[in-house]
């Protein structure tokens, strides 16, 4: 069964559009990362592309080096900013695997011995002055 | 705390250096995927590069591009071998961020609605004959 087309009315296109607010903490001519507003963990944060992508399936393969250097700055940045024991990376493709906003997005989240992840659906919206302390957190990693 | 070093003595280091085998199903210069031996769902397959790295989190920014560029064509592969409705990719840096071999590696999983994944620790090896089987189809969805 093929993908359904790219729907740009999702929530992130609106993040890139500037439509609504998000807590951004990177961004580069290709990608933009911000704060899950329904974290798994402290620190939860999302790396998308700006090029729309449904998933990982149909996007652009030239999309994906940048794409994973973000990623990757991103780990790094949020074990640091929240003196975390691990960091796990998730990515969701359609329904059944996971996937509930269709833009291509990677999970970037830092772990605590002991802390297992929060459930994301059914997960509560965390409060605005929270996840902007943490987007400083993240930031100030970043420049570090 | 800085990261330990990379210990080549893990598993995934000796299936690259062939001391022990593994059911392949794609191989480049810089990546093998080959089928997870406890898969958390059918046709859970790894991607892991040949340069060595313990996780996303000290590995080589080169190393990236053609290490995401195998996962989406392994994650394309899967769903098309399987048939599936989605596709769930993790990677897990850090035994708090859920990672158990440290060799730099992406889990690319089929998804079907209303299986949920397995656990992975405490999961049951699979039989041979059957990681053969699902390797036969992923590598015929990546030829075809």
């Amino acid at each position: 069964m093929p993908l359904p087309a790219y729907d740009p009315s999702n929530i992130f296109g609106k993040i890139l559009r500037g439509e609504i607010p998000a807590h951004s903490v990177y961004e580069s001519a290709d990608v933009l990362a911000f704060m899950d507003v329904m974290p798994q963990g402290q620190g939860h944060v999302l790396v998308i592309p700006k090029a729309p992508a449904r998933n990982l399936l149909d996007a652009d393969p030239v999309a994906l080096p940048a794409l994973v250097a973000a990623v990757q700055k991103l780990a790094v940045a949020v074990k640091k900013a929240f003196d975390a024991d691990g960091v796990t990376v998730m990515q969701f493709n359609e329904t059944a695997g996971g996937q509930s906003v269709f833009h291509l997005h990677f999970h970037v989240i830092p772990r605590f011995m002991g802390t297992p992840l929060k459930p994301h659906s059914g997960g509560q919206m965390e409060k605005p002055e929270v996840l902007a302390s943490y987007a400083d957190k993240i930031r100030a990693a970043l420049a570090g």
